[in-house]
């Protein structure tokens, strides 16, 4: 006789893996967690036998449950709002303006560094909450808008509280390489010198960094200057990741490769060379499609070319105040599918499967034995109905690492 | 001394008024409500001298209240699920394939017919409950997925009891011209005699009709069964609408404009004679960029020629299972401002000073003494906030005729 910790019922699993069905679904299923693992999962007639009697039983009633999503990309922890700089270009202000005006990233820069720790942690836990609330179990948050080696610090400590404190996993990415900080203004070979030798060192000794990112884009490093960081990760064992080929073809998705890093994100402007690179890498292609909507681009990514090859496509918010200031992946699952034309399965392993690999996180993403307990049970008809509708929130139950998360109290 | 029920403190209001400032913005100010209507409002210093110690105070310290969100056309009553269209036609299938499969509208009114008044009753409330969340205290509802008497009936007898039994108020919409029901194949004319002669007089003689909408379109009906119907609603003293200029221009707005209607909807391909005709008939524009943005299309509506001729412009989810499965309305205001290129006061102006001029309401729309006290209270640092941002709701407080909405409670 199985023991375990509780038991789901009557429910549909999309386990999101290769098991010949559309979503990998299983209908009809039944499910058992032990230890926050899942333990057991198949047809309900074939659930093992087991003290029903002492194990908590949830009846999910023809309900489906999914794979806890993952927001592999977002830049969560800031301060101040650009929602002032949003109105302004509504109005007609040039960028030039608005910069003039202290606007740009510059302006979340410095709300960042005036920021206390207690203050970035409130702000950035309330966004936490509402992407819990859509089902996220597990979040990448990367730095990059403190630009200086203790507000760089500031926010991955943020980040590491979150994780400590709150129902969810949180990967911390250094993106010291964000931007050049007014200090170094005409000096990017300099400040890209402080990132490789001070800031990465110091901050991958405290224990805060899980992964590498750089901007790597004609308006933010080069790929020599982008080389150098990727080296240095190299060197102290850290996976590392670009934001590439966004607005033009520069070059930083091959350079992933050529450091079998986990993702290239954006990718607007990948070539076919580079989604070959990334097969052969084993890198992810991460679409984000909230900036790609915010900022009006018209340049698709090559989502046929991935799918040809079979590059693993992931999706994420981006959540940031300046391009995508969307704190809502279910929106991103129905901009993917609507403005990328990703199919819903495709947008769904996006956030689930293939969203665990561009982390390189093994031990989840899918529905399989052995697995963390994280899953979401959704009051819907089919899957598909994730991607397509938005405002009703269908989520009913949210598990992470076996334990039920408070959705009420999420707030 | 004045005698209040309630009185605000400490907020500063988006008074949506023509006061000289963004917003009809005053600061620093106090509101106060009495007999579910606002009683006074103005900067807090100014506040009559009253009973403060037996009048229930809120302390805003420092939030915005805007007046209660108004979504002015919505298609919320229906039954059952496109998603497996929507599914379909992202793996290629054709719009073909899917009326052969029984998909597009008429999947919807065949499960609309099938479903009981209780069942509709649930997933609309469901819906209202999302909107009411958002900030939303009026809704607009068409009715359109029946196509038969009894089944229009049920649609907006369920949009009765959404107004009697909940915290929002209704405006019910006869859309009975929404499709030609299969019945009906190739007798759009006589679908349209039964619409004048039969649905629409007893609909009307149950109570259950407060304006009369056609889909005027192509694919529709024409302008001259439009004016059929048009003709009937004037003589039954009942303002109309139409959805218009979507995908062609074919003067749908125009007939509107001549019956001195209350807007025209969708509205891409108005012309400059339309909007001087909507101007001279009052007649508000309200766009619907959730249908522009699912169904991808590229005319934009001619939003610079509004402003122009100053003709009040409106924005709506549209809320409908084929083309805006959108029960979002703040999803709609960013959609303003990105897509169609909406200053951010435009668009909190189209959720509520001239979304209640679409609905006719002279009641609310404004912080105005005298108006419904139905307003929203928002933890933002500007309003433009609320179109900038999605996915952590800013929302603290909803008030209805008077009365706190209980936020927890609509699940
Ligand atoms: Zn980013
Ligand atoms: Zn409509």
């Amino acid at each position: 006789m199985q023991v375990f910790d509780a038991i789901w019922i009557n429910v549909n699993l999309a386990t999101m893996t290769d098991n010949g069905q559309p979503y990998g679904a299983v209908t009809n299923a039944a499910l058992a967690i032990k230890d926050g693992r899942i333990a057991w999962l198949g047809p309900k007639a074939e659930l093992p036998e087991t003290d029903l009697l002492s194990t908590p039983l949830y009846d999910g009633k023809g309900q489906w449950l999914l794979p806890g999503f993952i927001d592999c990309h977002t830049h969560l922890v800031y301060a101040g709002s650009r929602a002032n700089e949003f109105e302004m270009r509504l109005n007609g202000a040039t960028y030039q303006q608005i910069a003039e005006a202290g606007g740009g990233i510059k302006s979340t820069v410095a709300a960042t560094r005036a920021a206390s720790h207690e203050e970035l942690f409130v702000l950035s836990k309330q966004r936490l909450n509402a992407l819990l609330s859509q089902g996220v179990t597990t979040v990448e948050i990367k730095s990059g808008y403190g630009l200086d080696v203790e507000t760089e610090q500031k926010i991955l400590e943020v980040a590491a509280e979150l994780d400590r404190t709150h129902p969810v996993d949180i990967q911390k990415t250094f993106l010291g390489a964000h931007a050049l900080p007014v200090e170094y203004a005409g000096r990017p070979d300099e400040y890209m010198q402080l990132v490789v030798n001070e800031m990465l060192p110091q901050l991958h000794q405290l224990g805060l960094v899980d992964a590498v990112d750089v901007f790597c884009e004609g308006i933010g490093f080069s790929v020599a200057q982008s080389r150098l960081l990727f080296e240095k990760a190299k060197a102290l064992a850290l996976p590392v990741k670009a934001h590439a080929e966004q607005l033009s073809h520069l070059g930083g998705a091959s350079l992933v490769a050529e450091f079998s890093g986990l993702s290239a994100d954006h990718i607007e402007y990948l070539q076919e060379e580079d989604v070959l690179a990334m097969k052969t890498a084993g890198t992810v292609a991460v679409v984000l499609p909230g900036a790609f909507y915010f900022l009006r681009e018209t340049k698709l990514p090559p989502v046929e070319l991935l799918r040809q090859h079979q590059v693993p496509m992931a999706i994420s918010t981006d959540l940031n105040p300046g391009t995508s200031p969307f704190c809502h992946l279910p929106l991103m699952l129905n901009m993917a599918c609507t403005l990328f034309r990703f199919t819903p399965e495709e947008a769904l392993a996006g956030v689930t499967r293939h969203a665990a690999t561009a982390l390189g996180m093994t031990d989840r993403g899918t529905l399989t034995v052995g697995h963390k307990a994280d899953f979401g049970l959704y009051q819907i008809s089919q899957p598909a109905e994730l991607c397509y509708q938005l405002g009703v929130n269908s989520l009913t139950q949210l598990v992470k690492g076996g334990r039920e998360v408070n959705l009420r109290g999420l707030g």
